[in-house]
């Protein structure tokens, strides 16, 4: 009744907040994700990566079918009298689309974009209901492990420069996997479910996902007890060549075809000098179900300087794997585009990346203006204004403030708080003579400039930005 | 029926296409894409502006009674037992939201991102329902004119140095507007409703713009008449100066304040040398109901090389204005924060660009690959691998076929397809000679370069890149 009755007073009641699980970036935060971003983006350019974009929502029928038991975290649009629509969940499907779509059989592309899922945010951790993910992938007919090799230097290259502390890569195959499932007599039809509780290894003891493998997924005491026995191996190459002659696994032939193929990986892996961060390891599962072949996760090993509570459960900054049967499920004659690719979770790493900079002692700028146009006496807009424009003409990045008589103490007092590391300072002596006063701020050095050459000097003085 | 039966048989039956009015960017569309962004972000970064990101959904009470009759074309999200959300309309409502939630008095930001409007699509005119905007906003109490004026200087820069031919900036004042309308004789409650009507100027006659002032807006045909008197003037400073002495708008307070500072702005604007392409115009009126000052909105002059029929409303590319009570809506105490800014219409953009492009005989690379990697004879993987796995770790772009055995005439002829400059070829005598033959694609030339130099070779080869 009251809100009808006065408008105006009810307008200002409603919550100022972002949606549940998003957030805002303020500068500061942006600065940190542009140098992150830049980072990854120079590795995937590096590898020769072209880039796509997709938009923010499909038709709901293009991500129906491809999550399993995640579909039910996708977010939907309302239907306002056209198409059913949903907010892309991951940017591998859309990849798939486009690739079905365009009839594209060969790509290697990079695409960073935002997607939704509407899981349980736990913000502090880096998860969130809308978060960027950094996808690079290489679709096309190969031969065996090169393209995988390389998604995975990807991994490599990127967690190394940005310097977040030791990482290991978990490399598995699902078709070993798969064998060990059918030799230690899982059947058929629950290898998917058994695959998502194996995946739950990372987060809960062997006890507790043999009780579930057990109880919920009713498998046999023994049948969980001979899984238990695999899944516990991690190791590399000489791993491998255990397992190959593993009486039991080396009679299934997905085994051995993945096996076989995890040999050449890891050969790859020592050419590219990377083999000691990567650990072949059969717990790992992913829970996508569309993957086919390598999969893999990387894991920070170093605490990081987390909420104690939070820091047991590091979780995974980067994972994918190949999927060669997903374009197939988009293509009118299911002719397949087999795909292998990465994601880089960068969420995880802003928030770390985000706690460094706050530990440390180091300002962040979040512009990159190399000069102050100022003034050190009244009645000087139109000089600074006129200075200022040909600053920019000139490609400088300038600014001066928007006061028409600013104090000259506020005016340096403004490049001490925002990181500006020049003044030039005009004043009425200055334009008699036909020069700036170019000041240092942080060695407060002054020195009077012939207008002419200002522009070359502020280039020369500032020749990193 | 027969779905139900061959479940499999029906999945291939969807539509295999992106929602209404939005398109994926190829890689060639993103090469331009990312091309723009660069010259629209480098003249924001050389004005001193940082940048922000906000959720692209918002609370839908955020932006309800933000765009009158606009807000039907508001994407809503379904309600799954949770928040209210709908999709951003703009930037500038949730730039205002961010301002008040922090309690931000001062900012000069950008914000590049997608916004979403369910319009009626016109997309070989660069109109979608998916969108980027480029946003530059200055927030604050300052001197007046100072920010605005530097807005329309950034929208002079950024069209220039895109170079699309001729522009005209269209400038004018809703206090002028409101002032006009009260002395013509226009009812109070009518001005906004009017103000709708002028809008239209620019894409139907005068004639046409009166009888639905007359018709569906109600006034009279004399006010009609009046208000056409002022409408069809445009000009500069000398307009500026006769419409202070005009005997009835002079009498508005309103009208008088807007003209002193449109005569202020075109003083500065003479000062920045940008008023040749300035026009004072007084049927300039944008949409949007926030404005409160300063408007404007840059045309091209020029017409493009469109389809015929499509090239009559070339359409604006840049618009925006002062809107200082906007941030008060969202604040609880209503503590105002006055904030001008400008809106780049990057789609219509791309659209030229593109069409550019496609009439141009230049080749677009959209790689920045340096060197293929590549070998001259058979089982030489393992080589190739390791030498581009030193690269990489170098800096150098490179990249090598996904084959074990590839034929030298298709490794180079990848590289003249993809635009790669230079080829490195390993052979089994380089290798006991401890070189590589680097190839120029180009030119064919061909030299031996010992292993050591060549990174330093590919360096000093394509230092452009």
């Amino acid at each position: 009744m009251k809100a009808a009755i006065c408008p105006e007073e009810g307008k200002h009641k409603f919550v100022l907040k972002t949606p549940k699980g998003t957030r805002d970036y303020s500068p500061k935060q942006m600065a940190i994700r542009e140098k992150v971003f830049s980072i990854i983006i120079n590795c995937f350019k590096r590898h020769g990566a072209e880039t796509i974009d997709t938009p923010v929502f499909e038709l709901k029928e293009t991500l129906t079918g491809k999550y399993g038991e995640d579909s039910k975290l996708i977010y939907d649009l309302k239907d306002q009298g056209g198409e059913l629509l949903s907010l892309r969940y991951d940017l591998t499907v859309p990849f798939a689309r486009y690739l079905a779509m365009n009839k594209i059989s060969n790509i290697k592309r990079y695409h960073i974009a935002k997607v939704y899922r509407r899981d349980n945010p736990a913000m502090t951790r880096g998860r969130y209901r809308e978060f960027y993910q950094c996808d690079f992938d290489i679709a096309g007919q190969y031969d065996p492990m090169i393209p995988d090799a390389e998604c995975l230097k990807i991994v490599h290259e990127i967690l190394s420069t940005l310097q977040l502390g030791g990482f290991l890569i978990k490399v598995n195959d699902r078709r070993i996997l798969d064998g060990m499932f059918a030799v230690c007599g899982v059947p058929d039809s629950k290898f998917r479910t058994t695959c998502s509780t194996v995946d739950k290894l990372d987060k809960m003891p062997w006890e507790d996902v043999k009780s579930e493998m057990v109880g919920e997924k009713g498998l046999s005491l023994e049948v969980a007890d001979r899984i238990g026995e695999y899944v516990r191996l991690h190791g590399g190459l000489s791993l491998i060549e255990e397992l190959l002659q593993d009486p039991k696994l080396s009679q299934n032939k997905l085994a051995r075809e993945g096996l076989g193929d995890m040999k050449l990986l890891f050969e790859y892996l020592v050419l590219f000098g990377i083999s000691a961060q990567i650990s072949f390891d059969l717990s790992l599962a992913r829970g996508l179900d569309y993957y086919t072949g390598v999969i893999y996760e990387a894991v920070l090993t170093q605490p990081q300087n987390d909420h104690t509570e939070e820091s047991v459960g590091v979780g995974s900054v980067a994972g994918g794997g190949r999927y060669d049967g997903l374009v197939g499920m988009f293509d009118p004659k299911g002719r397949k585009v087999p795909c292998v690719g990465v994601s880089i979770g960068i969420e995880r790493i802003f928030s770390i990346m985000e706690q460094k900079a706050e530990a440390s002692e180091e300002k962040i700028r979040t512009t990159e203006t190399q000069v102050l146009v100022a003034s050190a006496q009244k009645k000087l807009i139109e000089e600074r204004l006129k200075l200022v424009s040909e600053l920019w003409d000139s490609g400088i990045k300038a600014e001066m403030l928007y006061k028409k008589n600013p104090k000259l103490l506020n005016q340096l007092q403004y490049c001490e708080e925002t990181g500006i590391p020049l003044v030039a300072i005009l004043g009425e002596q200055e334009l008699k003579d036909g020069v700036v006063k170019l000041r240092e701020v942080a060695t407060r050095e002054e020195v009077d400039i012939c207008r002419g050459k200002l522009v070359e000097e502020i280039k020369r003085r500032t020749c990193l930005s």
